[in-house]
C-alpha cells in the first residue's frame, strides 16, 4: 500500500485516533487495526525512540571509554539529536497504554500510573542532553568527556524505575 | 543484561565496528553476534528512523487534510523533528549493507550503489524540513498548509527510487 493511502486511512481516524493509528502500518487492506495490533504498533514505535537514543549515544560513552576518538562536533550532533528524541518518549507511551495487551516489552507498567514523573524524567534528558551539547560546542576534551557523566545519568534515572532489571 | 554491560561489549569491538554492533542487543551474554544478527539488528534501527519520521509527519500530513486542527507551534517542532532525523537515514545504511543478508526490508538494494544519491536526498529532506518549520514559525495557517507539499515531495523523491513499491 502506497504512503498516501496508508496515510488516509490512518488520519481518516481522526485526530484523537490518529496518535495510535499512525503507528500502524496496515497489512491487511482493509480490516481497520485491532486493539492488539495497535498496541503492538505503538510498542514498536516507542522502541524505535529507544533505538535511536542508543545509536546516538554509543559514540558518545565510546569517547568517554577513548574506544571512539574525540570528536568535539560529532558530540554536540548526537547530544542535540538526543534533545530531539527525548520529548517523544513520554508522547509516545501517552499514546498507548499497552498495559493489557501481550506486547514484548521492557516498560513497566508503572509508566502508565506516573506519566507526570516520565515527562519529567524526559524533560530532564533533553535540558542535560542539551548542556552537554553546549560544553561539547566549546570543543575542549577534558571537559567534554566531564561532561558526559551527568549527561548519561540522566537515561540511568529513567530506566531504574521504569525499566524491566 | 543492564546497559553498561552493553555498551561495554559493543564498544569493546573498536570504533568501526561500533557503529554495527552498537545497534545489536545482546541476548546471548557471551556470543558475540553474528553478521546475520548485526544485519538484523541494522535493519531495525534503520526501519526505527522510519517510524519516527512517519510519527511526526502524520499530524503535518493531517492538518493539510483538515483531519487534524491547524497548530503551528506542533507543526514546527515535528517539522524540526524530522530535519534531526533526516541524516540518520544514509548513516543508517551506510553502516551496515545488508543486500546479502535475509532482512525483511523495503528497501532497494540499489541504495547501496548509490549512497551518495541517497545522502543527497536525505539532505534534501531535512533542508525542506527546516524551511518548513521556518513557515510554521510564522504561524500564518494558509501560508503553512501550502507549504507542505513541497515539503512531503522530499519524502517520495526518495521512496520512488529507492523503497519496494
Amino acid at each position: 500500500m502506497p504512503v498516501s493511502s496508508r496515510l488516509k486511512m490512518m488520519i481518516g481516524a481522526g485526530a484523537v485516533a490518529l496518535t495510535s493509528a499512525m503507528m500502524y502500518t496496515a497489512s491487511a487492506q482493509d480490516a481497520p487495526p485491532t486493539p492488539e495490533q495497535l498496541a503492538a504498533a505503538a510498542t514498536e514505535t516507542r522502541q524505535a525512540v529507544f533505538k535511536l537514543l542508543s545509536f546516538n549515544m554509543a559514540p558518545i560513552n565510546g569517547m568517554a571509554r577513548n574506544t571512539v576518538e574525540f570528536d568535539a562536533a560529532l558530540a554536540e550532533r548526537n547530544a542535540r539529536r538526543v534533545a530531539a528524541l527525548a520529548p517523544m518518549i513520554p508522547e509516545l507511551f501517552a499514546v498507548n497504554d499497552t498495559r493489557s495487551f501481550p506486547v514484548t516489552t521492557e516498560a513497566l507498567p508503572i509508566i502508565w500510573d506516573n506519566l507526570d514523573d516520565f515527562r519529567s524524567k524526559a524533560a530532564a534528558l533533553e535540558e542535560a542532553a542539551n548542556t552537554f551539547a553546549a560544553v561539547a560546542a566549546g570543543g575542549d576534551r577534558a571537559t567534554t568527556i566531564a561532561a558526559i557523566r551527568a549527561f548519561g545519568s540522566t537515561c540511568g534515572n529513567c530506566h531504574r524505575e521504569y525499566r524491566v532489571d
